[in-house]
């Protein structure tokens, strides 16, 4: 960057007046000298009361003409650091001179180099070496000719509507759910729903449940607002709602089309319950379908929002379907939430920006999202079936997968271990990037004997080589994992 | 929308176990069958207990082949609304009719059409009729085609580093700003940073300070949050910051550069008086510089950050010098707040999307912005002399123009006038729309003789005609506006 401001500091250079100008500088010379003056007045360099040199004088000095002298003189004025009186020099305005401390920070200290991950099971995230970038651009390219005048201005915090429109179809088409588009929320991703819901939804005096192990946005919101939450168990069938019976809840928060972390599917019964207990107790559920395209038995799950439309806010997110940097998820709310939804979006961002909205209506419209979903659940399937081969081939049957019938992780329970922050880092210095289910748990000590392996992005020799990376720190045993037996 | 699901109430057909199936649907036949029988479940129609037809005799029923009879139940026992024993008939599971209230709300009532608006005075709408969409489209298809696909990822809540490098070299050729892209935060528009901001700085007991009159934007973020607020009041020259003394604040919330809406630019000595007191207090300025790149008189002012970097939150957006549905505006903030916005934004929505951030950065390294800006602010130039010289037609020396130095709008003032609601109604339905100062003071009776008039985006005739529209309305007089003498 060019900083001409400390080119005074050169070597072999006198300043006039604190002034060295730079010539050829896209910064005019005009507001060169205005910004050095400044600068010498805050600093006290010149005090209160100083008389300037003639605008004359001055350009003389600075060997430039007088005109870009008075300029730099008007500026300084009209921001009042210099007074003027007909007939006699500017003079330094009062009460201009800051003691300015440094504002440079110490460097942080040096840290050493982390050995490479090489077998990197991180969740949530899509193999977008897949992902149709020239179809893509070409959509984006398209809409953003179709786009009129008026479209580039504010258009309301619900979302773009032809996008609401092909979502409506989108879910009816993949997930037989029957929205109205009018019920549709734009998002900037599921993450700005959660947000906004928990905003919208958290009530005084009761606590928001979730499962426990969940994914931390929502806790996180919770916590950062002090809001108080409860815990709901999770066993291989998703959240155990009859732990809620009789609980004081302001709202529910689930997965249960694939439980994060574990991976159940709640079943009718569950979700029936939940529906009945939500409608009699006057609490809302929100229901975050985050991975449930990828589903390799059977068809998609249908979700809860579908019993129950006035008592779900369901979420969902193009971040895995398509990719992340697209920021766009959305939210079906109940009618009753509508109101104060547009009121915190307005105040929060407004509105997602209208190109890669155009670009999703169009990219849903032309079911190039259907062939894509359809080609990334075969790719993900075959990884799926070569992961749960190498688990079986390393572990045998001390080690059972959780939750692999859809999206792009598991869990994986060795019973007996008691998976710690020591055995992690000892997966880190081999190479190996794991997460334990405990760390989703807000509650110490459960379910300390799985770990969670995202695959969806890995290649097969990744897949392969990471997870007998893994079984290599397993086998070492004691140091880092307590295991009855392997 | 294709809702298949009532087609079973069309007239003339009879439905074979509450199913009408639908040839051709994008909905496959497997899933069709299963989202009626699970309604028939839900709704009762189908009681726990009863068994179903074995799928041999329901395919037959349909007139349809087996295998899609089979996938369908195995979708309903998959999500456990059928239970099932080897060699007997599959049956409805227990626990799952809902007694689902109807969910579709009655329409609206009518509201009467209102009259049009002919002359719009709204503030804060840049001229779009002028921007220069093609040129816009083709950068945003190059940014798309050298976007890789690490960039379609996740990039964290900071924003895409060839932007922060392009705003810091943008910040100092047009504001002699001296950023460091480091302290760069990308933001969707100024309204996601002041909501930010508000979250981070408000304590506490203690107050945050706001200019009055003032956007809603802050203040509205405040009010949700419970947070106390403290006036500011405002002259022509600003914020009065000496009525901040001793006050207990956690932050000030100020836009020197031009005050909205009155106008004024902040004297130099009122800008070091408040940094003196951030030090000394221990609180953080937010700078809102929202329009100061159209300024038609002298150099753009140059920001308070640039006085203390270290105790100033800089906001600036690209809404007004490009368009609003962009969303892109930023933040340069003091290392001290970083970590915890940092935190913030990611739990909010972790980070804007990536392809408007890398046109917007091809768009200034290749000086598009800067002459789009130069063209504009000669095209607002002249609809701002033609507002004043039209103002000074019908209103003469009645009236007073505040604040016209820069910008897209102007506060006029009429001494002795008082514009309240029923002034406002007046001119609506005379077709003009107009907001009065008031409207934006949180204490009541503040600058009552105000209005504030938009004009970026209207065309000479509107200007024209809508002052004179707007004369008429106010010439009316008492029953509408108490003027002392007009």
């Amino acid at each position: 960057m060019n900083l001409f401001l400390y080119t005074s500091k050169l070597k072999g250079v006198v300043p006039v007046w604190g002034i060295v100008l730079q010539q050829g500088s896209e910064v005019s010379l005009a507001r060169q000298i205005f910004a050095a003056l400044k600068t010498s007045i805050l600093t006290g360099q010149l005090p209160a009361g100083e008389a300037l040199p003639s605008t004359r004088a001055l350009a003389k000095e600075l060997g430039i003409c007088r005109n870009t002298v008075i300029e730099a003189y008007d500026m300084l004025w009209a921001e009042g650091f210099l007074v003027r009186h007909q007939g006699a020099p500017s003079r330094v305005a009062k009460g201009l001179h800051l003691n300015q401390a440094p504002t440079a920070a110490p460097p942080p200290p040096a840290q050493p180099a982390p050995s490479p991950i090489l077998w990197d099971f991180k969740t949530g995230q899509p193999d977008l070496s897949l992902f149709p970038l020239a179809a893509w651009n070409k959509t984006v390219a398209e809409a953003a000719r179709t786009l009129q005048t008026d479209a580039l201005c504010y258009s309301g915090p619900q979302g773009y509507a032809p996008l609401r429109e092909e979502i409506a179809h989108w879910l009816l088409r993949s997930k037989i759910m029957v929205v109205d588009p009018q019920d549709i929320f734009i998002t900037s991703g599921a993450t700005q729903a959660l947000y906004l819901l928990v905003t919208i939804l958290h009530r005084q005096g009761r606590a928001f449940a979730l499962e426990s192990p969940s994914h931390p946005a929502v806790r996180t919101v919770l916590a950062d607002g002090n809001y108080p939450f409860y815990p709901v168990p999770v066993d291989q069938a998703g959240a155990d709602i009859a732990t809620l019976q009789n609980k004081a809840v302001s709202a529910v928060y689930i997965t249960p089309s694939h439980q994060f972390p574990l991976g159940g599917i709640l079943p009718a019964a569950r979700r029936a319950t939940l529906v009945r207990m939500a409608t009699e107790n006057d609490f809302y559920i929100i229901e975050d379908d985050y991975d449930s395209e990828f589903r390799y038995s059977g068809s998609p799950i249908s979700p809860v929002y579908a019993m129950c439309p006035a008592r779900v806010a369901y979420v969902g997110s193009f971040s895995k379907t398509l990719f992340p940097a697209l920021r766009l998820g959305f939210a079906v709310l109940p009618k009753a939430l509508q109101e104060a939804w547009r009121h915190y979006r307005t105040f929060m961002d407004v509105q997602n920006p209208v190109l890669e909205q155009a670009a999703l209506a169009a990219f849903l419209q032309q079911r190039k999202m259907d062939r894509h979903v359809q080609k990334m659940r075969r790719a993900y399937g075959e990884k799926r079936a070569l992961l749960l081969g190498a688990l079986q081939n390393e572990f045998g049957a001390a080690a059972q997968p959780w939750g692999d019938a859809s999206g792009l992780h598991l869990a994986l329970q060795l019973p007996g271990a008691h998976f710690g922050p020591r055995f992690t880092a000892a997966c880190r210095a081999a190479g190996v990037r794991v997460a334990t289910v405990a760390q989703y748990c807000p509650v110490p000590n459960e379910h300390g004997d799985k770990l969670l392996l995202g695959y969806g992005h890995l290649t097969p020799d990744q897949i392969t080589n990471g997870v007998a990376a893994l079984h290599r720190v397993i086998a070492k045993g004691a140091d880092v994992v307590t295991l009855s037996a392997l």
